[in-house]
């Protein structure tokens, strides 16, 4: 694995299979039964130049899990680099006050460029519309999780994926991740002017996997493993598309009524949040809330247990996690959600 | 006690005092004569959706002194929540990264919304008009320790509180905390128009204390144990308010003059804080600045204690701590302000 | 040593050398060879009431790796000043939180008023056109070890300041600081105008130092050991300056061509940074990236040894360091950046 991780291009089927077993190996800290102080002394620089709370409190606190402490950076206020300074500099100053950096940044390209410039492992925290490689990993890692839990194997499996698939780099990550494994039945459902982009239908196709495109949930779909939706972002539409898309949007919702008609009691819902749940939103709906099937806060639980997992790989500590193990004292509530997760 | 404080409404009195004597327990710690780490490996999510630099920090440092980590957020960006991401949503996926959560937020019944999401301990760090617990508490230990350094007794004592008794939500919750214990003697002075809520006054009167209201400092008031002063917030005036006030304002102010006029030795003077120092503000004078009566910052001080002895107790580790202390080997300076604390 | 850092002003010889002598004790730590929890249980209050990324992470970074916890507050939005606050009301409640307080503010002096309200240590992180210490002190660490490292000493020294030296506060701490030493030889070159203050002048010529001022990069320059230079803050101008600056400001770029005319080998370039690298900008050239002479990246490393000795000397500490040193056991990169650091 290179010492940074920037895409999920970078990956083999085996860092792949390696991050997922340390990240295993990492649950009893993530569940808050033992403590680790692996990583005491080091500091994270956590530079988000575009918010992002959720994504940046998983980061901070899976290295403070750790042993770590984080300097955090959030908005658009970057000092030095609205005086002119280039992301090279930034990079090289940076990487002399910390030991690992995670950046997130609005411009495609920007973090692979600051990595350029360091050996400090940098990870990809999202850049704009570019990658965003550990929502991808944990989300891998939930479905590998669930299907274990279920007593399913990957192998075979029927994946559909829905929702924006054009701008939504989660799906591009996450369909790139699966196509390392074995045979997938994977079906692709879009409004029209969303659909997944023709290189990675074609790339998924190449390595032996079933693919369909539909532009409707209303049809007939048989044995669905796992229902992974993404909220359309109406924002990046154009206004052409605004107006041919009112009309079809409540299309693409994922609710009880289509889970009763479409899914089996061992299909899992997925989404890789947030997502709207304002009245009228054509998003994963609120309905499902306390429906054992709905794993997307199983899925951001599982966001903690990820990153440790490329933080001890990164930084190549992940032999000595269970040697530093101690266990929690404090108050741990059997169920964090008042509904079961 | 319950698993959350959102509110002082769910405090017995029992439940009050073990938070006094807990606190107590911390003073080691908070004077920086000892350090203890039962929280390590622990992480606090501090999530500040409206700015209040003073409460974030000590709740941050509180939870530092007990050996865990913190992930602050700081701001009206939450970005989740600006997508349309409801409360309920946002709890469950911070519940699993984090162990406890302090919530500060501008609308009244959000954080007991937060909370009724998650089994992880919530603290409202105050929302909007609502509550504001910790402060309410951290009061209540301030009269408790200056009584017991003064040799003086609750029971019987009479307290003062003036300013805006109508909005300021600190002394709305500091009468009710008051009013589970032996009977006092409550003066409430404030201009027309910012009076005491008549519920309040009922309660206070129906479990037994002595409550009077009047409209001006200029009076005999005698034996006074605790002045308690609070800003008057004129950003919350009407237009009519504010041209009926102006004439009012400088009566309501407790400085030099009034204490030596009704005050003895062993008077005590609160303010929640901030209090504004500018020249012609109706507040909390500083020509007090230096006097042995002025506890203000005293008050503030004892913040640190009682968070921490909130988070010991909701996380179940308060009988840990002795066990854990260490003495502190840095240089702490004896008295820490340059005046008489 | 006084028992807060506010300007060189306050420091002698001997404060500086036990600051350099420090510095370089914790060189294993800022490399990461090794950790401390010296200062485990210690909190610092980094409160940077203006932005600035670079400078607020490395006092952050300096302290955790000391052991201790940081909590950060940014940007001008510090509520209770917001609502007249004053800095002495400020300075106490902080001072309760903390055990050291770092402090920028945009207005000169404020921070020495925030520092003469508490006997907790605070350290001056920049007030506006007023100090910068730390910097001051680490721009001469890094001259000391980079004249170590290059078998030279610093007495007879040949220093070349240029850009901006009339508003650029770095080279007025550095100046003083320097004066202390044996006797050197200082070159100031700076654009009509932007001269350094007479009354510095005066002081470094006073103690012994042959001193002198050019207005032009172009002219003979011999045996150069230091080049300085500093970024002309075109947002400082007057209408007028900026005029008649136009035409000249290219004269001022210190770049691989002005090295090969100007340096030998053993010429070391500095920056206090950020520096603009943006096309046409008025700086240091991006054209001497990757060769050994530029200093400026090893200089910023050189921020956390300088800041952890700042923090163990105020925090009384500096004996312990050596007794807490254990190995570090995450993977360091043997060369931070991809060049030549």
């Amino acid at each position: 694995m290179s010492s940074h991780l920037l895409s999920v291009d970078s990956l083999e089927r085996e860092n792949v299979d390696h991050l997922l077993r340390v990240a295993a190996r990492m649950e009893p800290i993530a569940q808050r039964r033992r403590i680790t102080r692996v990583l005491e002394g080091a500091v994270l620089g956590n530079l988000f130049f575009e918010a992002s709370t959720r994504t940046r409190v998983s980061f901070n606190a899976a290295f403070c899990r750790l042993g770590g402490s984080v300097c955090d950076t959030t908005g658009f206020t970057f000092s030095s680099m609205a005086k002119g300074e280039s992301l090279y500099d930034t990079s090289r100053v940076m990487s002399g006050y910390v030991d690992a950096i995670v950046m997130r940044h609005p411009e495609q390209g920007s973090v692979a460029e600051f990595a350029a410039a360091t050996n400090v492992p940098v990870i990809n925290g999202g850049d704009g519309p570019g990658e965003h490689p550990s929502q991808a990993l944990l989300d891998l890692y939930t479905i590998d999780k669930e299907f274990a839990r279920l007593g399913k194997k990957l192998a075979g499996a029927h994946i559909l994926l829905t929702g924006d698939l054009k701008y939504g780099r989660t799906v591009h990550s996450l369909i790139k991740l699966l196509s390392l494994y074995d045979p997938l039945r994977i079906t692709l459902v879009s409004p029209p002017g969303l659909e997944m982009p023709g290189y990675l239908i074609d790339l998924v196709a190449s390595r032996g996997h079933q693919i369909e495109q539909r532009d409707t949930l209303s049809c007939d779909f048989s044995d669905l493993d796992v229902v992974y939706t993404t909220r359309i972002q109406k924002e990046r539409f154009t206004t052409e598309m605004n107006e041919s898309f009112s009309g079809v949007s409540q299309d693409f919702i994922v609710d009880r009524a289509f889970l009763d008609q479409h899914c089996s009691p061992t299909t899992i819902v997925m989404h890789p949040l947030p997502r709207d749940s304002r009245s009228g939103a054509n998003d994963l709906n609120v309905d499902l809330n306390g429906d054992p099937r709905l794993a997307i806060f199983r899925q951001t639980d599982n966001g903690i247990p990820m990153r440790m997992a490329i933080f001890a790989t990164l930084l190549k500590v992940e032999d000595l996690i269970e040697e530093n193990m101690r266990p929690v004292r404090w108050f741990v509530p059997k169920q964090i959600g008042v509904l079961d997760r």
